[in-house]
């Protein structure tokens, strides 16, 4: 069933107009007596039949409503740095996929590109999360800069950046991810990685880094096969 | 030090040409002195130092050589079905990255798109094992089908195939990988997913099925995902 997500899930009778109506009516040329699945993003779903169809609008009736399966346990926060081209719109995407709840673009001594559309990020989480069954959009922060990044970190049960410089000193997700954590913050840099001075601001503020391999992964890549692993290490690929 | 993939790391004298050449000396305007590292593909990094420039090769003189630290004890074999667009590419680019041994793409009944040129998938491993520090390209195979697929799997240690409907047999990666297997085949499936008849004849061949979680990933997040997550249980992010 196609999923849609809406300010308020009405009962018994939801009307849908604007851009979904056309979605619904237009593009999917959806027909009397179909059934949606409406999502007011607060990680339950609403099933809806359709009723009818007008100009402005086309009328739902709910039948029934479950907790979403699909939320991990796990809150993971992926903070990344802005990329250029459209990557950090890749990321965000496969994020979204895997789990992630809340994404915070952010800028750095390295980052090339210093502004980012978050409506634009926030549009390609809401396409992702319709496509992969979830009943709620990661949040998309405003873009920050680093030192507000580290300073919300504490608030994790965890906290853990990519550097490559990490490989001499070995540790890997596996020893920092103890797999019961509420929450998790996983940072990652930019193209050029992090500044020297940034690596020890970070290390201060106890945050940890880590390696993810011998070879240098690309900043997306980092971000998505990072979350990836964190994932399957909380036990959320069961 | 930038890295050259080449037929043959000849000593004590080297001789660029062509677009290696071309790249070294006009795209990088390398100078007399400069270090290079050469890649003849058989895992070992050979330095070399820029002697002299013509209008036809560049001519470099043997340092020393090692072995190149990046390579994964584990053999990965991705099989991809073949995506739309430059979906295929990003795979392999990013599974170059995650140091994947081969690729295998393939059409199945529900691929779209059933030709690929594997000269340009080939030519993307190249970039990615340069810019990710491998000294071996990923082997690119040619495009097989399902059948042909299924009848080679039994020459890994362990071969699985990400299935949705794996979900409620749930079984997951870190089921079925142990991380002491030397080769492991992961297979991917298209857009829409392998019909019956493909799940039958692989589960019915002995491949694993196993889930990949609660939300449904593009094929490419799957696939990438995946290989982070076999990487990670083999021990090779350390």
């Amino acid at each position: 069933m196609r999923r849609f997500f809406v300010e308020k899930a009405d009962k018994p009778i939801l009307k849908l107009t604007g851009d979904e109506r056309k979605h619904l009516a237009e593009v999917l040329r959806a027909r009397q007596g179909d059934r949606i699945v409406v999502c007011p993003n607060d990680g339950n779903d609403y099933i809806y039949e359709i009723v009818s169809f007008d100009k402005t609008s086309v009328t739902l009736e709910f039948i029934e409503q479950y907790v979403n399966p699909t939320e991990p346990d796990l809150f993971l926060c992926v903070y990344i740095a802005l990329l250029k081209g459209d990557k950090t719109e890749l990321e965000v995407q496969k994020l979204t996929e895997l789990g992630v709840r809340k994404i915070v673009p952010f800028v750095c001594d390295r980052t090339v590109k210093n502004t980012e559309k978050t409506e634009r990020l926030l549009r390609t989480a809401h396409e992702a999360s319709k496509q992969c069954g979830r009943a709620v959009i990661p949040e998309i922060s405003e873009v920050k800069n680093f030192q507000e990044v580290i300073s919300e970190l504490s608030k994790y049960d965890s906290s853990v950046f990519a550097y490559e410089g990490a490989y001499n000193a070995g540790l890997r997700l596996g020893d920092v991810i103890h797999g019961d954590e509420k929450s998790i913050a996983l940072v990652i840099g930019p193209e050029g990685g992090f500044s020297d001075e940034e690596v020890t601001a970070a290390l201060s503020a106890g945050i940890k880094s880590v390696t993810l391999g011998k070879r240098i992964l690309r900043a997306e890549t980092a971000a998505i096969a990072g979350a990836a692993v964190i994932m399957q290490l909380c036990g959320e690929w069961k």
